[in-house]
């Protein structure tokens, strides 16, 4: 088990009619809240009232309007609204996009210089505004990590500032709220959660035998609700175990003791990137076909326990179980309603090889992936996926 | 699933030689240190001088000889020693019992009267010093959670402080530190850890399947690297394992959304209180004679999903398999080497009735237990340990 520094201080108020909380709870810092939402799906929800009732003792300014990507331009507008009106919270209503914005614009605030020096060098992170969420999406995991994915427009980047003062100060994560996705949202976030676990299980694993079965637990929850969330939006059970799935699964638990460059993302962050397709859905379509480039003498051990101990595969051969497993996995998207193909998107392979160049030169995946990939390979699974 | 509030602060580090972080982070709160220890374990292993040395700029004050149960004298001394020297930090090295003496100095180094007023009523808990903790034992989970039992060697009381202001700031943990425990420790902390999770996992649960997904596979972690921590007391990775299982299963993840009083510990907690026997000891001999008293009609269901998930025990009736669950974790603590029987420890039957009147006046045990136990129950769970 290698070495690990692991300290989440999120508090997490799980449950029914927990945005009552946030009354008290934003007083501790002040009484000027920055909103930060999206289309405006809050607002036919009636979540967006419900956070006025909530706060009504505060003065609210609004940034709507943030994208599924989240580009740089919000932030940018939203610290230019922090600076402005000397905001005290910034809060999160919506998902991953959302509060990765508010948390750009949260350490962004206390920054002299365009916002995306930060993305580029972290430790010109100094201080941050306190970021509370109210999720309505789970996906991301971020309303439980330091984490922020920001996409540059201009330069065409897709890129994490990551920073221990960008956790949450509190996230509310009521399951109902879930309840009105729609159908394409749910399954996209679901293959989002599951893409989380599957970057940090498959990964060399030198004794952290509790990660890998903590690992599983989560996956096999995935497996059993995602198919439910779809068919019974209301089922409280269903939507419940996924959103604190996908909390824990990018809080670091899965990772704990191991460590090592994740793959599928950074092949898919370009997709997002030149495409703007949405994340998920980009995860659903990548992943099998990574599963199989990359299924070797070296990794058909893991895949093997992965089929085993999560899809129950019986079977001797490890190759066998591995491929059992792998095709489980597709399937399982396919059920959830997901394209399989990146043709069905409108995606051609004019831009294979520039993406594959920007994955390799912008992540891990050469480096310290679970199994290397170069320029190469990257483009073979973009045409796998055709 | 319930709603539930989850919030853990504490920066766990995790690994090889990660006390050196102690001489930077201790200094963020101050240079006055209390470090509070055990029977001298720390001084033959050069723990001790380790701590000496990684904390060769700070000014050390010393409580040492903190017992197995520790006791409301030993924290008097503490508070004592913190208020007469302005500690700034009060320091744990070793196991559970060191830790949760010095959460409760920690609090009553800000409070006037007699510390046990705190475990009497926590709304006198206003301030606590900084607690960090060197873990030398993994059995209480307490270097990750805002709880401390602590025995009051007047009344015969054993009860429990817990506060979010407890939570340790930091803590410090070294597999290799677990390497010189006596067998007999190694056996007791392994008992400790799963009678923590079971507590958590025999409750009813509406609909957090994945807690209970994630509670197994700590069991199985324990199950696995017990043995092996026994036989090769230097087995980093069984040690490793177990150390980081026994954390995370007292730090509220595997209640969430869920809930319920425990049972075995407070009926143990009369054991170690009357007749100051080991908690870990007490645990293993009590929880296959609690199962089985327990089990019935409405719990059966849930041990035989024990049973299969965690021992791949294959029986389609569910009390055949219930009850080769409850037979392989005696049979578990045997091979750990533990005592099955409360004659093996010399004590007798005299006390049962008075020592089953206190577990049920001070614990939910007649009134929010997985199966409410009254005296005349818990009376007879003793009766059938003899």
């Amino acid at each position: 088990m290698n070495n690990y520094e692991y300290c989440v201080p999120t508090d997490i108020r799980f449950g029914k009619d927990q945005v009552e909380c946030l009354s008290k709870e934003i007083g501790k810092y002040g009484k000027r809240v920055l909103m930060v939402y999206g289309g405006g799906s809050i607002k036919r929800t009636g979540i967006y009232d419900k956070i006025y009732e909530v706060l009504k003792d505060y003065e609210i300014y609004e940034l709507p309007g943030i994208e599924p990507n989240p580009k740089l331009a919000s932030v940018k507008e939203g610290t230019k609204i922090c600076k402005d009106n000397n905001i005290d919270v910034v809060l999160a209503v919506g998902g991953g996009s959302c509060i990765d914005a508010s948390k750009h614009i949260a350490a962004a605030a206390y920054y002299d210089g365009d916002p995306w020096d930060l993305v580029m060098d972290k430790t010109k992170v100094t201080e941050a505004l306190p970021v509370f969420t109210v999720l309505t999406i789970c996906a991301t995991g971020s309303e439980m990590n330091p984490g922020a994915v920001i996409s540059n427009e201009e330069t065409k980047e897709k890129l994490e500032l990551n920073h221990p003062l960008l956790y949450p100060k509190l996230s509310v994560c009521d399951p109902t709220y879930l309840y009105t996705l729609p159908g394409k949202q749910t399954a996209a976030g679901t293959a989002d959660i599951i893409s989380h676990i599957f970057e940090q299980y498959f990964q060399p694993n030198d004794g952290a035998y509790i990660t890998d079965r903590l690992s599983e637990a989560a996956l096999k929850t995935c497996f059993k609700y995602g198919p439910i969330a779809m068919t019974e939006p209301e089922n409280y059970e269903a939507r419940s175990n996924l959103m604190w799935t996908s909390s824990i699964a990018l809080n670091h638990l899965f990772t704990f003791g191991k460590g090592g460059a994740w793959s599928v993302h950074p092949i898919e962050h370009e997709l997002s990137a030149f495409y703007d397709i949405t994340h998920g859905i980009g995860l659903a379509i990548l992943t099998p076909a990574w599963m199989r480039y990359v299924l070797n003498s070296n990794t058909v051990a893991r895949f093997a326990m992965y089929a085993r101990n999560v899809w129950d595969i019986v079977a001797e051969d490890d190759y066998e179980a591995a491929n059992a497993g792998i095709d489980r996995t597709e399937q399982f998207f396919i059920k959830l309603g997901l394209p399989t193909r990146l043709s069905e998107l409108g995606i051609d392979d004019s831009q294979f090889e520039l993406m594959a160049s920007e994955a390799v030169r912008t992540s891990g995946l050469s480096t310290r992936a679970y199994v290397k990939l170069d320029v190469g390979d990257v483009t073979q699974i973009y045409r796998d996926c055709l």
